[in-house]
């Protein structure tokens, strides 16, 4: 009997040593595999740090990063508006929407759901230098990116066109007014803009004060012969979210094509103007990166703009770069269907919403939008702009950001674009949580409207 | 027997058992542990993808970086200057030692030693927003580690200082200019500088051509009684690498710290002037990420500087704000010293050889350096700037640049700082690689000097 046990045993005992042995060198599942397979060095604490911040959970209202406070030895919570608490899980009742800034959250969840393949790895030693091999400031690999990219989304054409990065969009602008500008110090350009328009074209022009232009206001009250003119076309505007076309004959034009892409508006065809300014912080979300670029045609006008950037401050981040062009990869794969679908949708859902209130509204109108062609989606789509134009329609509601304040509700001035104050810009391209609380208050806003009427 | 030699071997494959089970659940190692509790999940493609990157060999003359060009699937070795070839092994000959850039490559290793310690990982959400939660443009985490910094560095006075971030201390001067400039239009400011300085002063002063302030030249020929000066105080100098002290009386000055750190001059002191400018770039070898900083003691030039920085960019990238985090955290670790002396021995023994090639040489001269007391190393030490100030003393080398340039070396003129073609400077922070060449050909531009001295 012993004998038998003894057999016994150590026949159990090698078929355990044998089912160790393929679970060392084999593992026992995909994920086990991966992990032991895996052979990382330098980037594993790097990489175990940031997983682990981005499982800090803020209930689904607010992040954690990598460089927020730290409280008990990890970073805490940052919530959204209105969140409040550890785990951001507490809403303060009565909070207002704000619906004030651009800032472009409405895509982050695109983001998460690629993780994999959007997070970047940056070594301690990664690009030290001022210059890339092949250039002194930008990396050749991103610029072919950006082609490909307007290929793909069909908004611009690049062939035999010159390409400078900026520090967003907003540094190409005011380097564009320079490249553009006369340079004869007697008589300087004209910078002009639409009504409604981007209050930085204003404001950076008044900011540098520099003898080889001026700001002369909106296009519509230009009426001399001078055509040393810098007109600002932008286009899609904001706010309105309107296909624009320059207003002044002859001058020179910068446009600002921040928010032409699918999601915002449909693609009538590739734009292939002289100087056009794109960013990614409206095409991506990612404005905190501060990644723009322009398209240029001129080779004397493309060297005016590079003299400006690297002089001004030698170039832009390669960590910022090196991002850009993760990002963009992801945006471009299967022809940029999954990217601009997710972001189209998001949009588009939120207009549905949003017109379906403002329908019920007499008090209160937004902009009118008009379908057309878009040769990216290849079908005839209204635009989703990035922000509502609210008009107040009552004769004393002349002052339409402090109505909506008064029913907490956030939003930009018409001043604010040099337009008037009966009018308001509402953000609708910040996170989800900001936009529904956005929908609850002008519900809550026209509902009174209805009650009021009922009531009179 | 047979009974025996079962129980011997149930005995051997129970105790192989129990080894099995210890390597399963302890691991037979450090690495090994790591490597199997890891539970890496959307970071670990972007690790493995940065380790192979890393792990490309360039024979030590170069790198393979993530956004390099690819080919066969992968990004090719970009090699540092005079070497060529897929694996950078092949060195040119007779190819000329280039000292031209301040490109700070010098530091590289101190980076590649540190790996793990200094890798980031970003996730493709990390901070899309403008803004950061207590701030809207920059980190309060780095701001603070920059504080911490000052004190371990001992360099400059902090406390109820305003600190403003800029892309790369470049955008900060002409930040600082504006600040500090006439708002009067009719009288601009006048901005000088004591010869020899770095060009960027002129440059970008030219270049913004403001209506508020005018380049006027050398302190040492300002004669008038027009108080309404901005001066940069460059200390150490660019180049020369002397500590300064303003040059005019009355006035306003703007602080260049760039190189104000221990690795090249001895601090006997903390700096406490009402602007002062410094940048990652020198302090730790990052140019290629474009971060630098003004600390400001007043109020309403701080809000002016800031007012710049947003109208101009909307503040600067939050991915390299996360990477000057970690990068900072790294080189203050045991109060800064593993890297502060990492550097100073760089540059002291790229010093010292310096120093005895041109010991043998009547042709060429280079700077005088003044032994001081350094507060961080508590030791009286001789400065190591970061470039030789070259002066050809034959009467007939009047383009010291052009000369050098014959013995196969690249170095800036002289009128680059305003200052005579008599001198040139040479860049002594770049690569190994680089400066063994130059050594190389600075010893056989002497050594030819002594030769003819023989036959004469």
């Amino acid at each position: 009997m012993k004998k038998y046990c003894y057999g016994i045993c150590f026949l159990i005992s090698l078929a355990i040593n044998i089912l160790f042995s393929i679970h060392l060198y084999v593992g026992d599942g995909p994920n086990q595999e991966i992990s032991c397979r895996s052979s990382l060095t330098w980037s594993e604490k790097a990489a175990a740090e940031a997983e682990a911040v981005a499982a800090i959970s803020c209930s689904g209202h607010g992040r954690a990063f990598l460089d927020g406070s730290i409280s008990d030895g990890q970073p805490v919570c940052e919530c959204y508006g209105c969140y409040s608490g550890t785990d951001c899980s507490e809403l303060s009742p009565g909070c207002a929407a704000d619906a004030n800034s651009g800032d472009p959250i409405y895509l982050e969840p695109f983001w998460m759901q690629n993780a994999a393949d959007t997070a970047v790895v940056i070594s301690g030693w990664h690009r030290m230098s001022y210059e890339y091999a092949d250039d002194p400031m930008m990396s050749p690999e991103l610029d072919k990116y950006i082609r490909k990219l307007h290929s793909v989304a069909g908004n611009a054409i690049t062939q035999d066109r010159y390409i400078v990065f900026g520090v967003g969009s907003s540094q190409l602008l005011s380097a564009a007014v320079y490249a553009l500008s006369s340079q004869n110090s007697s008589s300087p350009s004209n910078v002009l803009a639409s009504t409604p328009f981007y209050h930085l074209y204003k404001d950076q022009t008044r900011l540098f004060n520099s003898k080889n232009f001026v700001y002369r206001g909106d296009t519509n009250s230009w009426q001399t012969n001078n055509t040393d003119v810098i007109e600002f076309v932008t286009s899609p505007t904001n706010p309105g979210g309107e296909l624009k076309k320059k207003s002044v004959t002859g001058g020179k034009t910068i446009h600002d094509h921040a928010y032409f892409w699918p999601q915002f508006t449909p693609i009538p065809g590739p734009s292939d103007h002289d100087l056009m300014i794109f960013s990614l912080s409206k095409l991506t979300g990612h404005a905190g990166t501060r990644f723009g670029w322009a398209i240029i045609k001129d080779k004397d006008v493309y060297d005016k703009v590079l003299n400006y950037i690297y002089l001004a401050n030698a170039g832009i981040s390669k960590d910022t770069q090196l991002r850009a062009l993760k990002v963009l990869k992801v945006a471009m794969k299967a022809d940029g269907k999954p990217f601009f679908e997710f972001a189209y949708n998001q949009m588009s859902d939120r207009w549905n919403r949003l017109t379906s209130v403002f329908s019920k509204s007499t008090r209160f109108s937004i902009q009118r939008r008009h379908p057309l062609h878009c040769n990216f989606f290849h079908q005839t789509r209204q635009p989703s702009p990035a922000y509502a134009w609210v008009r107040c329609e009552r004769q004393e509601d002349n002052d339409c950001a402090a109505v909506l304040k008064a029913g907490k509700i956030i939003g930009q001035s018409g001043s604010t674009f040099s337009a008037k104050d009966r009018y308001a810009r509402l953000s609708l391209i910040k996170s989800q949580d900001d936009f529904e609380l956005l929908m609850q208050r002008l519900t809550e806003l026209v509902s009174l409207e209805n009650h009021n009427i009922e009531i009179m």
